[in-house]
């Protein structure tokens, strides 16, 4: 594919004082990334050229003034630079408002370009959740924000790692609020949003296993009845409205049939019930060796990626946080991120 | 090791209509169930004789009337035939009061025996809920019969697979329920229980992680106060005592890290945590072929072995059920109980 057929993707450099910068810079020295899009990156120069020193590699972008430039040109890496993060005012791996504030910016200024159709698609690299509130932020994290910059409501996580693709009917709330929100309605929504995104990934017929929410998917009323009131009566309309959707299955058991092909996503009720599945069984893949590990930060030891579902424009995110104790440290592990970019490439491709 | 010197474990036959007398015959014609044992099978010749024609092999076990003539003997495999299930009248496949009685009846008796000191181990096939509760036995499953037949009320349920150990602090109740029954005390049972079996596996200075309910645990009160007002305490009240606990940490990356070796086990809250990660993981190992998979219960997927903590006697068994769907058809993986026979040989032998 020559670099004009490539889709223009918007980076989001994420926390100026977490790993967010870091990884965008060895993401984009990948083949992998490099053969999925053009990027985008939107943040500010002088904390990439910071980064850069961190990571030891050069970071050369060809810095445009707009989308518009970034598209007519043929350079592989293009820097929108916003200038709003100055490396004096924002130590590495400390929270700040300033920080919060700029990160917010990056995330307004891409998704004003995807809206206007001027690139293809968005990848984010972490954000600070209290960088945010301190910045005063009116949002807790990037799917709460995105959600109401594109000004709709109803949206799901996807979790996708390899062959493992797994969309949340609830992410972050207490176990006993999930158990309140799970309702006939927000399911068959998940369901519906899930069997959208999968065909956006190129699959033309996907199936799909909702997973129950109880032990052994409440082993038929006997613990818990929220599989029956609530999850059956979903895929039911779900299936009427010709989505090949079965369940609930228990959800011990639901993930390993996933990965042995049986299905082509797992609507899974809770965060971790998903969460546990993709990143337990993804922590093999592409292990790195025994001291590379131990360099590493416990939030990084997975290659996932995070699929926002319900917005109008393609989303995919990193699924690891700012990891500020070893922000600076070069050692950040960019697959999480090479991997976001691949995907967003795929399904900005398949669009 | 002489056959002289392997413990002699009881090998309860399970429910005689499911696939329990099938993968007790494959497990002990395998080379590790040998080497980690001898076995006294408790169960029912005619239904033995009936499952070594399903399975293709020839099952030969030397007759005996009680534990102490199987002690006596070098045979590797002895029976003890309760003639309490007549083919005849116990079809494949089915639920049935007189399967529900037998399979109870194998139980007792091992029971008996391990309490007198007449066997080092137990090991069990599945057993069939809903049988039991036709035949009128007043426990839901095997934990609920063990600990009562053993006078104990503080039991768990660790679940092994390679590498992995996870102990539960709640197993057969809603999520709801779940909420309510984590107390700091059970918690902190759970923590002990753990250590003690890791101990008794050969572990001499066990290093515990315990996971949190909610999803990132709680992130300090955000979504829902269980890590706060339950578990972070019942892990002080274990370091108080000398035990190496660390938590709550979030569900979603601790089994990731158990995996890498940070720790020996891992102490879920709930059935689904810990079953996810082992079971989404265990799949993996020992990938059958495409064939073979697909002649497989979704039951069956893994390899898992089950450990009762907090009995006075060793206790291991199959993570699966009775399959009723593949009983008979001589396919069903022995891997689960082949697996739990080594487990409970290596425990007999740690004492």
């Amino acid at each position: 594919m020559s670099a004009i057929d490539r889709p223009l993707l918007a980076i989001t450099m994420g926390d100026p004082a977490g790993v967010g910068p870091e990884v965008v810079i060895s993401a984009l020295a990948s083949r992998r990334a490099r053969a999925a899009c053009r990027a985008l990156v939107i943040g500010d120069s002088r904390i990439l050229t910071r980064a850069a020193g961190f990571v030891g590699r050069l970071f050369r972008p060809r810095i445009v003034s707009s989308a518009e430039e970034a598209a007519r040109l043929r350079a592989p890496v293009c820097l929108l630079d916003l200038r709003n993060a100055d490396p004096e005012h924002v130590p590495i791996g400390r929270v700040s408002a300033d920080a919060g504030r700029a990160a917010a910016q990056y995330i307004e200024k891409a998704v004003e370009l995807a809206l206007a159709g001027q690139i293809a698609g968005i990848v984010t690299a972490p954000i600070n959740k209290e960088a945010l509130r301190k910045a005063g932020i009116p949002h807790p994290g990037h799917t709460e924000m995105l959600a109401a910059l594109c000004g709709v409501r109803r949206v799901a996580m996807m979790l996708v790692h390899n062959e493992m693709r797994v969309s949340h009917v609830t992410t972050h709330v207490s176990l006993r609020e999930a158990c309140e929100v799970i309702t006939q309605e927000r399911v068959f929504t998940v369901i519906g949003l899930t069997d959208e995104a999968l065909r956006r990934m190129g699959i033309a017929a996907p199936r799909i296993a909702v997973a129950g929410l109880n032990p052994h998917a409440g082993e038929g009323g006997l613990f818990g009845d929220e599989e029956i009131l609530e999850i059956a009566p979903a895929i039911e309309t779900a299936s009427a409205q010709g989505i090949n959707a079965i369940g609930p299955l228990p959800p011990d058991s639901v993930f390993a049939r996933h990965r042995a092909g049986e299905f082509d996503a797992v609507v899974a009720m809770v965060h971790d019930h998903g969460h546990i599945a993709v990143k337990t069984v993804g922590f093999t893949v592409g292990r790195p060796s025994a001291g590379a590990q131990r360099r590493r930060s416990a939030a990084m030891r997975t290659a996932g990626v995070n699929v926002t579902l319900g917005l109008p424009i393609i989303r995919t995110s990193v699924d690891h946080g700012t990891a500020f104790d070893i922000a600076g440290a070069g050692t950040a592990d960019p697959t999480s991120m090479i991997e976001a970019i691949a995907l967003a490439g795929e399904m900005a491709r398949a669009r």
